[in-house]
């Protein structure tokens, strides 16, 4: 179905005409792909879309149903959100056609789903879009690392955050500031929650965990932290550690059977690979028992790095040969644990007075922390003073108890942050 | 041929059990992989070889026609070199079995003959594991960024000298004690020289410059520059600059058809992702017209990376779908290049009278160069006197028609080096 026979092109149709969907017409539009052809186009209000340097052949549209009846072998769904993503997508698989989609949300929750019903019918469902923009990554994991076990993966998946905290760092600026800027230069939403407190990161978590590391675990379940406390202060403290602060997704194969899997800021050392990350730049290391670290860098997001992903991805369904039905492998997700074992950074902002690190360090005594050291550096008002704890490694659960404990009295300014400190 | 026929593994042979060899047959042997059997395990002087970890139903012997007669699907080489090999590989190919190689000399050098008679059999040749050891690069560039058109590869694909120069740049030590280091870590052969003098890197270059530029080159006609002249000294002058050197193999696919290859060692800046390579880590940079870089870095030597990436391979013929015979495609080898259009950094190494910078400079005007700056660091011996100039960029053929009329002068203790500087 999805082969090009003697060589007449494959006919595609594209969902969704916003930036990612015009970079992909115009990479297959520009005469450089001439295994595909791209025959519809589908986006509400499509009139206000029409642009001239798209063949006269293609057929626009703004009813879904008649991409989900057209002749063509591929569609291509870079709309987003979950519904009615979801509905369009699973009706091209159900008539025959195999989807490419760049839909991280659509994916991460229903991904096994659809992916059943592609197998069922011999078709195919391929979705290298959804994670890390340009990297390839997932078909790194699948394919190309497919020669050893992969047991741990860590990435920086979130471009916003990772613009935000880089700005942070090199110009000492507000989060408030950082993600102003951030807004302004395009790599942030208006509503960002989704960036910043984790969700988009989470996502693209668990379809690299049901890749890489073959254990499909339930987004929901993904325990996820906000970069939003993160203060300026934290950066300078940070780096008198040789640190940085980035938003951290992880998640490893664990021995039982069960899934380490966990988005939030961490420090990462200066020196390391995700210390090095910039800009909105993505980052994925993997970990295997057979050839160590592998690591995939480039650009995360932008219409064009992303659209290459898609048409990379069309370029292999329309190339493979046509794959004979199998039956559907009911999918087992896995149990998912979240709890750090670490050293952790601990930030206290206090309106100072005797005794105050005597009734924190009690605290830590009482559940068994150990204390690694204390940093303050000078020139803070007392009545808003920030200082750091170091601690030896413990389970963010134990960690978050004493902290309980701690938040009772009544010198903090702000509430106390703790972060992972990565080696 | 190839295909898995109702869950039977697929049988291989494996040719070479040396590092990567013995790495391999661990990972075939771990259970991990039950798709595939190994069978067969050929070394010379094989008796020798014999583990007792390997399942008694494998074959052992030291005849290589035992290989190439033998059922199996797949044979795996790692002996290295051209020849013998290159006769096993063709031999394996024309008894109807697909072959794995990590073999980037003989990939190079007739990998184009290989291929053309393996798709006229219906048969695959996969080495991904011939360029940058654990970095499933070749599939990245050929499958997971096919939607764009790549135009530019820039690589650190030679571990040796990427260890060498991060120690003589981290240690402040010469040349020969860092490869005296490098020997005695393992990094470097009793005879260094393939690596040293740019042939590993630009066999490797010529494999990726057909699989991601899609332009097969000779990899004779690769002009390579040796990093045997680099000094301690350099490293100081290249800090000044906010840089240090690596070995930089760089290849890109030209308008007119010819492709710009070439591997030398050169400035570039610290911050930049070449930069910050240590150790004998592999990078691979990819520019596309469409999706902008990516970057690819990783572990690019040793038998447990190699080993991942032969098994990958080994993976995905044993799970493709056999292919039909295709006509060969006569391979057309591009034209290539290799002169440097960059700024540069030259170091003169002078026992110090009066006019030589004016004799240096005239040089330089003579041939339209023009200076950027001089560089001299205090301390140094006035008859062994180093010093730097940068120039702004031109053509490295005529920098070496002004400096052959430099040599010229009595002044020299050792030769000029000239480096270009990549931004």
């Amino acid at each position: 179905m999805n082969v090009k026979a003697n060589g007449t092109p494959v006919r595609v149709a594209l969902m969704g005409f916003g930036t990612v969907g015009q970079s992909v017409a115009r990479i297959l539009c520009s005469g450089e792909m001439p295994g595909v052809q791209l025959t519809h186009i589908f986006n509400r209000d499509v009139e206000r879309k029409r642009v001239d340097w798209v063949p006269a052949s293609v057929t626009w549209t703004d009813n879904a149903d008649d991409i989900v009846s057209a002749d063509v072998s591929i569609v291509i769904e870079v709309v987003g959100g979950i519904r009615p993503a979801y509905d369009w997508v699973k009706g091209a698989l159900q008539s025959g056609k195999s989807v490419v989609t760049a839909n991280k949300q659509l994916m991460a929750h229903h991904g096994a789903e659809l992916l059943d019903i592609a197998r069922a019918k011999g078709l195919e469902v391929r979705f290298e879009a959804s994670v890390a923009g340009g990297i390839p990554v997932l078909r790194a994991l699948q394919e190309g690392l497919a020669g050893d076990r992969l047991v741990e993966v860590r990435g920086i998946l979130n471009g916003t955050c990772a613009y935000i905290l880089s700005r942070m760092e090199s110009e000492s600026i507000s989060f408030a500031d950082a993600l102003a800027a951030a807004q302004k230069a395009g790599y942030a939403e208006a509503d960002p929650s989704e960036d910043l407190d984790g969700a988009d990161a989470a996502a693209k978590l668990a379809i690299i965990a049901a890749v890489g590391l073959r254990r499909p675990v339930r987004v929901g379940d993904i325990a996820t932290k906000s970069i939003r406390p993160i203060e300026s202060v934290d950066f300078m403290y940070a780096r008198e550690l040789g640190c940085t602060i980035r938003q951290v997704a992880r998640a490893s194969a664990e021995d039982n059977g069960e899934v380490f899997a966990a988005v939030r800021p961490a420090l990462v050392p200066l020196s390391s690979a995700f210390g090095r990350v910039t800009g909105s730049q993505n980052l994925v290391t993997v970990r295997g028992v057979f050839g160590g670290e592998t690591s995939f860098s480039g650009s995360g997001a932008g219409g064009s790095p992303t659209a290459v992903a898609v048409v990379s991805d069309v370029l292999s369904i329309a190339n493979a040969g046509s794959r004979p039905p199998a039956a559907a492998e009911p999918t087992v997700y896995h149990k998912v644990k979240g709890d750090f074992v670490a050293p952790h950074y601990v930030r206290f902002t206090v309106n100072d007075k005797p005794g105050i690190l005597a009734s924190i360090t009690a605290a830590y005594a009482k559940f068994g922390i150990n204390i690694e050291g204390v940093l303050q550096l000078p020139k803070f008002k007392r009545d808003r003073l920030p200082f750091v704890t170091t601690l030896e490694e413990c389970p963010e659960s134990v960690l978050e108890r004493a902290l309980a404990e701690v938040a009772k009295s009544d010198y903090h300014v702000v509430a106390p942050l703790a972060l992972p400190i990565f080696g």
